[in-house]
């Protein structure tokens, strides 16, 4: 089980040195948390890997645009690479698909180190493949280190803080969350991939291709409600994604939208329990959306109306939730863990060692 | 340490036997956190004591007004009455005061029992009294039981809510919690408590004499808070709750308000960090307020201004928390638990054994 070794390497993280982050893939997401982290103190990123041709030997430092070298070069090999560099935690963000990750997970625990990642089906993996998510979870406790996957969306605005927001209610008897965003300030990519700018005939054939998906994550998200509110549902059914068209001309920095071109997009999904839609998400993001935000709305005893005012931004969002949850999975018991059954989220301060080293630890 | 017996008192809840519940003190709250217990399923009320005269030795079934007996006495010791009944878990609610309920809590622990209580200063007890925190901890661990107090204010509201919503940000500079509350909609005792009808001058001597206290917890949310996002805060202050005068005559079930007259009150409390207020919370309450809600405002990297609209009603708040809180205390860690290191709070199915048994454990 946890040698004294491992035990050493991360769980022992002191105010007298930094935490060690290393980054499995470095895309654009990776890219930005490794930025964020540069503006805290008390940590230093000491490896990172990547299979793409074009990253694999350089330094991270350029990779990132930083004009100043990292001293860590991107490696092709995960196991030796961390092997050398003995980081607290891995920061994994590669593929959304649990598939996918999971023997990329697998390797980082077998190093002996605690991962956090962005694989939005890794947030709760129970309802895409139980048998991958219990095996995560004993292999993870066999040496000793914590997973976890979380972000903005699976991993808080339609999932966590809908469950958190149920804690004041005698009962439960619906839940509905909303995302509403405005498309034309995201990055171009992004704008790219929900089809701004299409034709609706365009648009429902890359939604045939699959190359139009809609968001991702709102089965997974459904599924956590339903865990944390013990509600065993007859289904979750994912629509999908519904082009919302342009009822005017609409510039953004990637295309401007003529009116009845697609804006953007509408992902619907549902958690079914007796026939009814006891959990409804809706994703609704398009180019020309005036008034941003994130709501949830809870009928129950009492009725739970809340909204967060201009919404939260994808990518900062993310970012965050990601660094702040290093602290939380360093200190954790070992195995897999899900937000719904993590302590609840917070921010961290600029000192990052400082804040691990005098937080309290689950495994005491 | 933990005997295998207490081990399966209290830690082996199942599907096939109602959760054990006792009450410590019958008051207003502990009467409505019964009444709603009384319509879960999977849960049974085994004891309850108190030491008045007027409770002492009657049904609880007659202290409710639910015109049938539930053939639970209420007894004055509590040693005995925990014995005969081995309850899971103690409702506790008797005072806001730490000194005072802590032989209380103490009396079950040794009895081996489970704690949630409403007292607003175990919400999180290190700010008002470092050592008894510790050694309720301590001695929750030696008898294999959790403990934690909870609320909707403190508990969720101006400590748990702003946590978490600082869960997306990069960092965080400010918060503000502000919970507006028409008055004239609660019970008439609580409009009696913050002064309404009364003049100015009335008011102030009350405050002088402290029969008016004003909102009991903004210290301890604050303190919450600032261990959570880890701030070293240089003081904690609560300001004097201030009148506040009706600008209109206002009727409500307790008084008609003339105008000039108090109509509530308004609580204040900082957070400072290097002479700045960084945490500010304020509690308005008064009789005539139009719209009546709790709001977060996080300044940092991004901005969040969060809003329930319509607020959230205290007392039904306050028992669904301390119900809700149930199977995350039976299946914690033994310890003393505070709500910014348990899991994010949610409501419970009517099924309340069933939920407890499924849930996962965090000591296996």
């Amino acid at each position: 089980m946890t040698t004294p070794e491992r035990t050493g390497l991360n769980r022992g993280v002191s105010m007298n040195r930094p935490v060690r982050v290393a980054f499995y893939g470095v895309g654009v997401i990776s890219s930005l948390i490794a930025k964020a982290l540069l503006e805290k103190k008390g940590v230093q990123i000491v490896a990172s890997i990547d299979v793409a041709d074009d990253k694999v030997g350089r330094d991270l430092g350029d990779i990132l645009d930083l004009h100043q070298k990292l001293g860590v070069v991107v490696a092709r090999d995960a196991e030796t690479a961390f092997s050398k560099a003995k980081p607290d935690i891995v920061i994994h963000a590669t593929s959304s698909n649990l598939n996918k990750v999971y023997p990329q997970i697998n390797e980082c625990i077998k190093a002996g180190i605690n991962v956090v990642s962005t694989c939005e089906e890794l947030v709760y993996p129970y309802a895409k493949n139980r048998a991958i998510a219990e095996e995560l979870d004993r292999f993870a406790k066999e040496h000793g280190v914590s997973v976890l996957g979380t972000g903005i969306n699976p991993g808080f605005l339609m999932d966590v803080l809908p469950i958190t927001a149920t804690g004041p209610c005698l009962n439960v008897k619906r839940i509905k969350v909303t995302r509403m965003m405005n498309s034309g300030r995201r990055r171009i990519p992004y704008q790219k991939k929900i089809g701004t700018g299409l034709t609706e005939k365009e648009f429902r054939e890359e939604i045939e291709k699959k190359s139009i998906t809609g968001h991702v994550g709102l089965d997974t998200s459904i599924s956590m409600i339903a865990d944390a509110l013990g509600w065993k549902l007859d289904d979750v059914v994912e629509l999908p994604p519904q082009p919302i068209l342009a009822d005017r001309t609409t510039k953004t920095n990637y295309a401007t939208v003529v009116k009845g071109l697609v804006a953007g997009l509408k992902s619907s999904a549902y958690g079914i329990l007796s026939g009814e839609r006891i959990i409804q998400l809706e994703f609704v993001s398009h180019a020309g959306v005036e008034e941003e935000y994130d709501s949830v709305e809870i009928d129950g005893e009492p009725n739970i109306r809340l909204k967060i005012e201009g919404g939260v931004h994808g990518d900062i969002g993310t970012i965050a939730m990601i660094i702040n949850s290093i602290p939380k999975v360093i200190n954790a018991r070992p195995g897999l863990h899900t937000m719904n059954r993590l302590a609840i989220p917070s921010a961290t301060p600029a000192e990052l060692n400082r804040y691990i080293e005098s937080s309290p630890k689950e495994m005491e």
